[in-house]
């Protein structure tokens, strides 16, 4: 329609998270009447981070080193370990400020259907892990889905005989939450988790 | 969080419209995930486009030439002009397949308060044009906004002595709408332009 360079970037950028064709034309648009502040920037910020990018081999984070910033930092508790699926869960937690420990990355869940075991999400070394750091504490921060849950039971059975604390997220109402809106699964955990004020 | 090459891929990524700080940290973690299939090719993609595009200097389109495909096609008649005010709605008109004439676009709609005059729209620019190329007809597709509509009379009043057909597109039911759920506006418009069927 516009040239094969301007048809091209649309259909990339059609296929990034919620994004549609639509969409897409419309950022291609933004982008091209913003070339000097906005589309040569971004296209650098890309090739830059798409080289600078590494996998730490230690948790599974992303970052520009190996190991990442958290598992180099001294300071952070490497005896308790927070388990997450996701990259974006650790960032989530990270926000919070209020996590001192270390983190693994799972990838993903467990899934029978879609062929992922254990060793894809490098449950075997996490096991591994916590023994060789004398860990104290696992918490397993999977989402409270039945797939995080199953994953979560299979790591805290890995763990059983270890003699580490292995924990979970609690359950109950959002801050900031009104419990007409909330799910019955989630008042009855609430309720069951009560506590004394 | 995680590097400064991603920080910054990030806060570029929520500049884009649509897009806030939440999605830009699910963009840019799709990218990761996708480096060689999508996160490189984007890059490529960005800067190539940056460097083709061109305005046309005839008509305002968008394209890898100047003048765009559009003006450069023979096969286009030059003598009937659609007046359009973005990129997006020549796009949008394109899809038809519909209309066979040229376009000038405005790149946005005359506004006292934004001091968004006559030559920042080659206003004058179109009038010339149109008399140069012994136009018979000039739509008028602006939005069916207020601003689009007092821009659309500004050109038919510019246009007036000028012995070319002055033209708007038709208000009335989308195709596929239901009345039920359409403003008052639009139903009176379709009801007062009514057809006998």
């Amino acid at each position: 329609m516009a040239g094969v360079e301007i048809d091209r970037l649309i259909q990339l950028l059609a296929k990034l998270p919620g994004l549609g064709p639509r969409s897409a034309r419309r950022v291609a648009l933004h982008l091209v009447r913003r070339r000097e502040s906005l589309m040569e920037p971004l296209a650098r910020a890309l090739a830059e981070a798409a080289t600078a990018i590494r996998i730490c081999s230690e948790c599974g984070n992303i970052d520009t080193r190996d190991p990442c910033a958290i598992c180099a930092d001294p300071r952070r508790d490497a005896r308790t370990i927070c388990v997450v699926e996701q990259v974006a869960d650790l960032w989530a937690l990270e926000r919070t400020l209020q996590f001192k420990g270390r983190y693994h990355v799972l990838g993903g869940t467990l899934s029978a259907l879609d062929g992922v075991g254990p060793d894809d999400l490098r449950i075997p070394q996490l096991v591994a892990r916590a023994q060789r750091a004398a860990a104290v504490e696992v918490i397993l921060a999977a989402n409270a889905t039945v797939e995080g849950q199953t994953t979560a039971h299979y790591i805290a059975e890995s763990l059983a005989d270890s003699g580490i604390a292995v924990t979970g997220l609690a359950h109950g109402v959002p801050v900031g939450g009104e419990l007409d809106y909330l799910d019955d699964g989630t008042l009855l955990a609430a309720l069951r988790a009560r506590r004394k004020i």
